[in-house]
């Protein structure tokens, strides 16, 4: 069997490309005679790949020099502490519950201070964004926190918040890379690699550099420190050195492919062709407020689950994998993240066409 | 180039079967048309494979039933703030001081309670394990602590210190599945993987299941939490799957190549010849009290920096790679982890003898 079109949420498709270049050098890395799994991660060879995927990613998203780029480990879920363990200064945060995901950096935020959930979309199972426009901000809040892309529920941020003047800290594993950001609109960004750049394992933060300081609770975990690994170059210890490396590889490609605004327009195209198409269709349709979809999780229903089951079956049979959509939301989800070709997507709806007629 | 012997501390040299496998399931793993780095953490295929992987593990180190297994992230470090903060129930541990790990563990306990350091090696740069048969234990001690191999030592314990009863705690990042071990033994025992069994970004854990409680400070962030690892089958949040995957094919590797006392047997026999070469040479000699040395790590130095110096370059053109010591001690280091084979040793032992008897 060959390769198939995987719509898996996360871990998820990667480009082939990268794949092949890591098989190729999985036995010796460009005549060094090791694996990079193998490789110290104080050797200059690590320092080399570790530099350039910070360099790349800098250039991609245009960072800011008084903004620094973490490699750490721990996922999202770390970083619910780490937030408000390093960032609550006056103990106060303003939380948008958007999904299960904020809902649990809420959750744990309020271990470490007054955490306001100050707008959510609960009522309508999180299928659209609240108005953040004029939010009852706290004038204490030492930051407002987002989600920016829902995964579960294929929503996501298309104007960030008004956040009155407060520092902005966004959760972006799901909408990492996928276009343009201006960086300097938020105070501290990061998302798990596992969704749009890399193998899970890794998260990147991308952190304005006044923000990392040594003013934090006493009891705070030295690697849950921002300072910890700013002042390391993120080898405080040994990093995730494998999946940095493929992540540095996907920056290469992204850059190859013409970087993040390229990306933009090759996610939009490959995302209309799939909402035009539910949009128009008498069986399926997009769980989503339109004005807040995602460009990178589209979940669908037919509303009727025998039917959803079929179509989840035979889709799996026809080589378009993981389109089930999340358990606690039911139906299907396609996630089209960057490395997901227009071809996989143009099968997906050929099929859906076709599944469609013959269960009309 | 072909491959080098690498002699690294860690990230550190795999098993050359275990690495061709990966690479030849990189783009397709076992006709599912993806790779594992791709695969989501909830499908049955990456649940089979951390399913085995515990499995294996469990038949290699003969773990009781009422251990269990967990798969984490960020390494020894993390586990430096988890140790105390969920085995300290009366606030008081015993660490006893082996080297930079051990005190870092030590230093990171005091945050959270009263952490004695009640024997330590450091009058002599670390060089030897103290008697430990009968320390000065504290009466509320929740635990005893050891880093069992001192990696940039070079030293290990070979009798466990008696903790009059109390529960002990052990780091075997860098002796993790080189002998039989008894897990009874032990209240916990973790070790980063980046050593002995895979890629850096994965540390396991055997926990005694009484251990795994709620009873942990209020601020205790929840991925801090064993409980958190331990009733989610280590899938709370996405695990580094890649990894994993990669120690469960070094953990069949060593099922097929005589499991844990093979290990031992071959260990010992490495590092015999390499020790045994040392005691003879007039040029060369090791660092560490003979009934202190580890099987592991084997630092030597000449006492010359110019002759260690033109050591390292050459044994380096000559393909032996990673022999210089840790920075904070000098002189060398010969990490001969379970992968590095007999020949890599001998080959090692014979440019020693040949750049002794061209620089006598």
């Amino acid at each position: 069997m060959g390769r198939v079109y995987n719509f898996s949420a996360g871990p998820a498709v990667l480009p082939e490309e990268v794949l092949r270049e890591a098989a190729e050098e999985m036995m010796d890395y460009r005549g060094c005679g090791m694996s990079v799994m193998e490789m110290s991660h104080r050797s200059s060879m690590f320092q080399q790949i570790i530099d350039e995927a910070e360099a790349d990613i800098r250039d991609l998203m245009n960072i800011p020099s008084n903004y620094k780029v973490l490699f750490m480990q721990g996922g999202a879920s770390l970083q619910f502490s780490m937030v408000p363990l390093n960032f609550m200064k006056n103990g106060v945060a303003d939380y948008i519950i958007t999904g299960a995901w904020a809902k649990k950096a809420w959750q744990e935020a309020k271990k470490f201070g007054q955490a306001n959930a100050i707008a959510s979309s609960e009522d309508a199972t999180f299928n659209y964004i609240p108005d953040c426009s004029d939010l009852p901000i706290d004038d204490n809040a030492d930051y407002v926190y987002i989600c920016e892309n829902n995964t579960i529920y294929g929503t996501k941020f298309k104007t960030l918040p008004n956040t009155k003047g407060k520092d902005l800290v966004a959760d972006v594993s799901s909408c990492f890379l996928s276009e343009p950001v201006d960086v300097e609109k938020y105070a501290y960004i990061y998302g798990g690699v596992q969704k749009n750049i890399g193998p899970a394992g890794v998260v990147i933060g991308i952190i304005r550099e006044d923000l990392i300081t040594d003013d934090v609770p006493a009891y705070t975990p030295n690697m849950l420190r921002f300072k910890t690994h700013a002042d390391n170059g993120s080898m405080f210890n040994t990093p995730p050195c494998y999946g940095i490396y493929i992540c540095g590889k996907v920056f290469k490609w992204l850059k190859k492919n013409g970087g993040l605004t390229a990306m933009k327009e090759a996610n939009e195209k490959k995302a209309a062709l799939l909402y035009d198409y539910l949009d128009s269709s008498n069986m399926f349709k997009g769980t989503v407020v339109p004005k807040d979809r995602s460009l990178m999780n589209v979940p669908f229903i037919t509303g009727n689950k025998e039917l959803d089951a079929k179509f989840i079956k035979e889709s799996k049979e026809a080589g378009l994998e993981n389109l089930k959509g999340h358990r606690s939301v039911g139906g299907m989800r396609a996630s089209i993240y960057n490395a997901m070709p227009y071809e996989g997507v143009e099968t997906l709806v050929k099929f859906m066409k076709e599944f469609e007629a013959n269960n009309a």
